[in-house]
């Protein structure tokens, strides 16, 4: 591939300096906390203490002095807006008004100058309900379906009368908290207001956000507001793994309806507790399997039935059951599919986006099942797997001919081979690889799992149609500027993207300035999600790149290039290409069918996990994680193995000990000292192989990287365990209560209660 | 007085919690560096290093990366602007382009995110000059006048023909640094950049500052701007004392500069060194009196002759010549009077305004010079004083005859019973009062000095007119809002406005919302200068509620008032009455001729204070100063002692320890530790004593409180060391050094050196 020349002697698949790490290390960089508006207000948020019911009345002491304070409520939403939140269904209020349908619901605003003062305020706001309805908290009985979704292919029941085994089974995945170091926070701005919006901007927000443009459209709908008076400003973000995808639209009204009425700016920032309680969380998952497979392990028929917990509002839970459906047999060729999908509606805060976004739920289950399925068969895992494997040329359950970039057989070679290097190097001795039996000592009881799967990049084709993103670049006297609405918030966007356009140019990776995610300056690149800001808009500015070339005419070196640049810019004044978003031709999807490309190219994985098991407290402790992923191309690798090492991490933790308890619809957990993420001694060691495929319409052949590390590591540890304890592990987080209970289960007495 | 009488019933004359108190004590005030934008930069200066001279090049090292920064210098200022700082005379650039004037003159100006780097890169600017004339830096040689104002009443040769007695005398000042806590500190926004400005505004500055509207026009000469494209806000403010009248102008300028060159917000906030080195100080003056008197000491002549060092610039010299002159004369009533005054150009920063503006000055020469006359004729000094103050229906020097609130007689009465009451409780025993003469013993050598001196408020007649002041008040549903300009700097604006306002609707004072100084919202109130605010923007106050009060009709209660105002409000939707300065009918003066009545009022004091001189190291002590002071009405006591008891120690510190070292033409002691101000420990015990002779045209009588108290503590203390020492002391600071010299002189070996 000639990309692969440019690369090897410009930025790309070299580890140039993050493009805002100088910024991060000095304490330059401002987040949105950091920042102080001449009299600035800060908010609240009055929630609501019931799961669900009758809104009778919000009262506020009478005998209170409330001067100072600026109250906002569902009355207060400005003539011509609407009090809801902008996304997929027209179903959640920025404040409730009649009803509330979930624990932590805004039904009230407060702001007021001073903190303290702000406290005592919301201390003497009540709220009187009338619960007339029994809450539904439990999905997997809730009778409200949200969305459903079905993806058929094949003739199921001449795949089970094919079969000759029939294997069952259910699993179960838990809330999951993103749990950025940075909680979400904004700053709203109101027209006039000190320190007030830029020209023409009638509500302008600061915020530690992925999406502006998401903001910009809700705010939109909120104030009844056209586009060009709406500015959302993204600040330097510290984390947001999907949880600030959807989910500072409504922080973003908030303050915005604060600032509105007070005439004065107001900075809402959540807490830990308040950001655990009310916001996103990553969906919980209840999946039953019935898998028809040969005597000798092919794989000739699927049922699965998906049930999501979407809480009380739809949010994004369509697409995120659509990624979680479209996922749900793995890396497998499967002829005869039937996945039926559906969100189901509780009484409990909504779920949302998270890395992954459904896949790695269902992934789970598939790959839990396809151990379940080898233990039956008696077959070696990885066999049963690699008989299964998508190959070049095979159709996934939608029907997508995979033409181009499979490495389902690949990485999992690699990783086995990998795994085993390593093992014999630590001295471990070879032997029984992934398929080693229990081994109990006074070490622990030691196992090892897999796990393969693969992860589509960008969104579905329809969707990226619809997103028509638009980047683009600016000729500078001294290179170029990116122009480009995604979002930096941690994962490598802008330095990844300055350096597909420096390679671009042929230019030297320090002359590509890059931009603020500032909706008044850059365009609508799509929302930073969905593993799409280097495969998607990467491509864009590619695109961008080749029509500035054209302009400029040939050059032979970096010199060059500037004179070149500098004489067009004399002669033009300004030179400026934004490209849109181009479907690849050969991308067919149909939204109503289920039927089609689904993604434009997928990435693969395989995942093999160590964990040993402690005989007397049933603690978990994951020692090692081998992950190969073939990303297509790694354009900064040491960013690329970040994301896969993060990724991991994140997994390992929703696998073993990331548990949200609810109850009576509320987290019961809040806190950091009880909801137990892993930290570094927790990590396993980890050995990351990066696999470079190239996808054909990716810049340099990239594909995405940031979800797919999600969607193995839990299904691994979970195999593991099992191979460690005898016993299937089938719902995560597998805490020791739920591990001794399975125990007990399987073989009564043995947990030793 | 009816005025009277409602106060004793309203919140006037009352000591009411400061409107401002709370945020200020709870930390929620924000100052302007609490503010950060994003995106924000800093602003730093480039300097003169040298004190005139001629600039070849300004050189910016070519090895220095340099990517990052904002450099602006003269050549930046956009077309249609004028490097100018706006004031009086259009002198002084806001960067030197080919000559250099001073020391620390500003000549470019660099910004950067960072600060540390900012460090870098101005050690990477190396100015080169050509030192081709020789500097002048002593204002007293100095050749060049910038300003000359003289005073003449009556015939001076005739004077002298009839005076028996003719004593002379020079004096001397030093410069003095205002040393507000909060040093000078701006953030310019510029248009439509991250958190810009208001709607339409292409300028906006938030700063630390006295005056906004100076600054307006002074943004809008440099930039070629009209008045609404300008938006300047005063954030709360960590004092000022003249400090902030002009200086923010220049301050404002450069960040304006620096943000409209970047795009960016610019913060530029001095170091407590660069504030001391490059901002204005109060004037250095050098007076001579020639004195004619009747032997029994009747004043005939007075023959002035004062000089200014204006420094380098114009600035606001004029005025504060204008002042100086106009108080040479201090109390006393003298039939034949010429005074002269010039300011000189010297090279070295431009002195400028500061609390009490020449006046202090002129009255310590005119106070020293009593007490030498005294000591001429054998007088008490009390009976030289009693014998000349102005009574009523005496005319000034510039022949205003005086026609109310004349208190010099009582406040020289009220001020030696009270010492000697103070002195007897203290058990010191009845004894020499203000005349005794020095004790020298293991105490150190003792005693006591007096001062009396006036004050006018406001600007003069004319300079009132000009200024055409305006402020308003809105009517609200809970009470009223005020609009005003004028700026609260820690001396009580907010509150003693919002006092008058709640007493002339009769309403509560909480029901009176005070407003923030924001350019875009306020009416020109004029400069929070002059002891102006109360006397002159606190009558426009009443005038404007008499104008509401029409509106509403007569009401028996605050609770009537506020059914008719929400009744108004109801039916007129806005109620908004700004008024505009209305000159007195019967106040008349010249500006050619300086002939008239130079202020509408005066304040009147009278200090009394006690010194203690340590026999071995001269270090002067002040034990004890007395102060009473006429101010026609305190709106707020606590709050006019304080100001009262801050003038007071702020003159000692001039008279005693606070001494400019200038090098070169540049402060040698430019931090804390070398610049001396009097803490805690050095304060003397206060007696405050405040005389209520109301001024008809004045709110509830007030005159003005702000300077007054700054005019006569030097020179008693100077006339105490005087009867303490028996040497005349006519110099300050009187450090230990020069008094050691003046014994020297007066007595050779006196001093033991």
């Amino acid at each position: 591939m000639s990309n692969r020349e440019a690369a090897s002697t410009g930025s790309v698949g070299h580890n140039v300096p993050r493009a805002e790490g100088i910024d991060k290390v000095t304490g330059r960089a401002r987040y949105v906390d950091d920042l102080v508006f001449p009299g600035m207000l800060y908010g609240r948020t009055v929630r609501s203490t019931v799961p669900c019911g009758r809104i009778r009345a919000i009262v506020r002491d009478p005998g209170f002095d409330w001067s100072g304070f600026t109250y906002v409520d569902a009355s207060d939403i400005p003539p011509g807006g609407k009090n809801v939140v902008t996304l997929i269904t027209e179903d959640q209020p920025y404040l409730a008004k009649d009803r509330v349908r979930h624990r932590e619901e805004p039904i009230a605003l407060l702001a007021h100058a001073d903190r303290r003062r702000l406290e005592e305020g919301l201390a003497h706001i009540r709220v009187e309900y009338e619960e007339d309805e029994a809450p539904i908290l439990d999905f997997t009985t809730s009778p409200t379906v949200l969305k459903e979704i079905t993806i058929a292919k094949g003739d199921l029941a001449e795949g089970f009368a094919q079969a000759e085994v029939i294997v069952e089974g259910t699993y179960r995945t838990g809330h999951q908290e993103q749990l950025y170091i940075e909680p979400n926070g904004v700053i709203a701005l109101p027209d006039g207001a000190h320190g007030a919006a830029g020209p023409g901007a009638a509500v302008t927000v600061y915020g530690s956000l992925q999406c502006p443009y998401y903001v910009v459209k809700a705010l939109r709908g909120l104030f009844g507001l056209p586009e060009d008076r709406v500015r959302v400003v993204q600040m330097t973000t510290g984390g947001g793994f999907g949880g600030k995808e959807e989910y500072p639209s409504v922080l973003a009204g908030h303050a915005a309806l604060l600032a509105h009425k007070a005439g004065r700016s107001v900075k809402m920032i959540y807490d830990r507790t308040e950001d655990m309680l009310a916001t996103t969380k990553r969906h919980p998952a209840f999946v039953r399997h019935r898998t028809g497979l040969t005597r000798d392990g092919r794989l000739v028929a699927v049922d699965i039935d998906l049930m999501l917990d979407g809480g009380a509002y739809v949010t994004l839970s369509p697409v995120v059951l659509s990624r979680a459906c479209i996922h749900a047999t793995g890396p497998y060729r499967v002829p005869h599919v039937r996945i039926r999908g559906r969100v189901m509606m509780t009484h409990t805060p909504p779920n949302g986006a998270f890395r992954g976004f459904g896949a790695p739920q269902s992934q789970f289950a598939a790959e839990v099942q396809m151990d379940r399925i080898a233990e039956e068969l008696g077959m070696d895992p990885v066999e049963l797997r690699r008989k299964n494997l998508l190959r070049l040329g095979d159709a996934t359950a939608t029907g997508q001919v995979l033409r181009e970039s499979v490495s389902a057989e690949e990485v999992l070679d690699r990783a086995l081979k990998l795994h085993e290097e390593r093992r014999r190097a630590r001295g471990a001795g070879s032997g029984d690889g992934q398929g080693g039996q229990a081994q109990e000592g006074r070490q622990g009881m030691r196992g090892t799992g897999i796990a393969c799967f693969l992860h589509g990049s960008g969104f579905t084709g329809g969707g990226e149609v619809r997103l028509a993103s638009r980047a683009g670049i600016e000729l500078t006297k001294d290179g170029v500027r990116l122009r480009v609405g995604s979002t930096e918030i941690g994962q490598g966007t802008r330095t990844m993207h300055a350096q597909i356009v420096s390679d671009a140019f042929g230019i030297p990776y320090g002359w590509v300035e890059t931009s603020d995610p500032d909706t008044a300056a850059v365009p609508d690149s799509g929302p930073t999600v969905a593993s799409r800001t280097c495969m998607v808009v990467g491509r864009i500015l590619q695109r961008a790149a080749a029509k500035i070339r054209a302009e400029l005419g040939p050059y032979q070196s970096p010199e060059e290039f500037r004179e070149r640049a500098r004489a067009l810019l004399a002669a033009r004044g300004r030179l400026v290409v934004d490209e849109q978003y181009e479907k690849p031709g050969e991308i067919q999807w149909s939204d109503e069918t289920y039927q089609g490309d689904a993604y434009g190219a997928y990435a693969w994985g395989c995942n093999i996990a160590d964990v040993e098991v402690d005989p007397l407290t049933y603690e978990v402790r994951c020692t090692d994680v081998t992950a190969v992923i073939d990303i297509g191309k790694a354009i900064h690798p040491l960013l690329a193995e970040g994301q896969i090492e993060g990724g991991t991490l994140q997994a390992v933790g929703w696998a073993l000990c990331e548990n949200v308890v609810m109850q009576g619809g509320r987290m019961a957990n809040p806190t950091l000292t009880n909801y137990i993420i892993p930290t570094t001694l927790d990590a396993p060691r980890m050995a990351v192989e990066i696999v470079e495929n190239p996808y054909s319409q990716g810049p340099f052949g990239a594909k995405g990287v940031g979800e797919c590390p999600m969607d193995g590591p839990a299904a691994a540890v979970a195999n593991a365990i099992s191979r460690a304890t005898g016993v299937r592990v089938t719902e995560i987080p597998a805490t020791p209560e739920r591990l001794m209970e399975a125990l007990d289960q399987a073989e009564p007495g043995r947990s030793g209660r």
